[in-house]
């Protein structure tokens, strides 16, 4: 008896499944969070988020046992197979403690050159935003449709997102507030969702610094597939991690990219 | 033939299944806004805006000739029952244009002391909050629920919410960063999500500046509905607008009212 192979996008799906199944019992649930204060040691999200990721490790040790797993929550798993599985079961977490639904699971699978397919999957609203070599597309309430980023070329015409306004260090704050002094308007507290609007070419830039490998290879992955740019604040690779400047166009990352160095 | 009369609450539902279906086709619709862009003046959120107040305002007119009719886009009408509907058909249009699902739909039914029924409508995600004299409540993608605030009595407890960072004037601003230096977390950028998160239980206060009449009716009967207290910085009614402070318990309003002041 013989199964088929999944494909690569398919175990992605399969994952977001997973998390949003054992995520969203946690989610505004007051109940869970008063039986459970007085509990030595409990959190909601923690707890949401170490069973969504050993869902997600369970699925990748049946169906995929020689890829690598780098996640938040469990050690890393080395592969033999060249190929790694990123995950951060909740991106956003203090979103999710206050009850936004603009937290995400993240999935992405890399190699050496970095993610080639990622998910932003956002459980409560019931929307899946997914990149790969050969599409770009979300699903939600709405239904279906194509993710492409905006022809916003300059500053001017550029709505900006970041997590937090003090963005990082003093310096990368500084960093920040130069682009952000020349964009049409800046907001705030939009954790991963952020990203997931910009590949759906609804807003053109989104500046972090501080993330880990797990915080941005999906969002990478995903706003490529779209037609956007994701870098470090040096403009090269940004997959392990550290500051990021992601952009609806290359002339739009070129703007951004010079303000952010001219300090 | 005699028709049966709705209910306040009947047509209150009415009024945001109409702005519904008016604002979905205008939001994160690229086409709509890349056919008009070179129209003059076209602004998808403008268009929506009116769309979804005249859809409400034609119900009214039918269902209740007699009440006064307070609306963000079109003049006020006077009624003779002394009763007064407030309505802001996108209340967050900043979070709109960037595709953010948290702007909403408010509306609220109002006489001489203050609304006293109220609904946040977010449309996209398909989530309604509602508070009247009988019932605080919520139904959204995970069902439906009743709305109860937080017990937290303390600043160092609590999770604050506010839209903007520069929040008003500087000395707002000056007044909110007291506040915020004794919170848990502050987070940004919700809109009136923020007040629909406080009445569900999520988050612990709010505090807003430079508000109209219909951006806080309806958070104020909602929470008031849901054990919440809602006044303006000096601790009296806001409900014809100014700065507001929105708070979980009457101990927690009275902490951070506190600190507001001590400028």
């Amino acid at each position: 008896m013989t199964r088929t192979a999944l494909s690569d996008l398919e175990i992605a799906h399969k994952l977001a499944d997973a998390a949003r199944a054992a995520i969203l019992p946690f989610f505004r649930n007051l109940t869970v969070e008063a039986e459970n204060k007085l509990t030595d040691g409990f959190d909601p999200v923690t707890a949401a988020d170490r069973a969504a990721e050993q869902a997600m490790r369970d699925i990748l040790a049946q169906d995929c046992p020689t890829d690598g797993i780098l996640g938040e929550e469990f050690p890393n798993v080395a592969g033999t197979s060249g190929r790694t599985w990123v995950l951060d079961p909740i991106d956003g977490t203090r979103g999710f403690i206050s009850g936004t639904p603009t937290w995400g699971v993240l999935i992405a699978l890399s190699d050496a050159d970095g993610p080639f397919l990622g998910i932003i999957d956002q459980p409560y609203i019931g929307e899946r935003f997914v990149g790969t070599a050969d599409q770009a597309r979300m699903t939600g309430p709405q239904g279906a449709s194509p993710l492409r980023t905006k022809p916003t070329t300059t500053l001017d015409q550029a709505i900006l997102f970041t997590t937090f306004p003090e963005v990082g260090t003093s310096e990368d704050r500084a960093a920040f507030e130069r682009v952000a002094a020349h964009v049409k308007l800046t907001r705030y507290g939009m954790d991963c969702y952020a990203y997931a609007l910009l590949a759906a070419g609804q807003v053109d830039l989104v500046i972090e610094a501080g993330l880990n490998a797990y915080d941005i290879q999906a969002p990478i992955a995903v706003i490529q597939a779209a037609g956007g740019i994701v870098t470090n604040w040096e403009g090269g690779p940004v997959h392990d991690g550290g500051r990021a400047l992601a952009a609806a166009t290359p002339e739009l990352h070129a703007a951004a990219l010079k303000r952010l160095q001219q300090g």
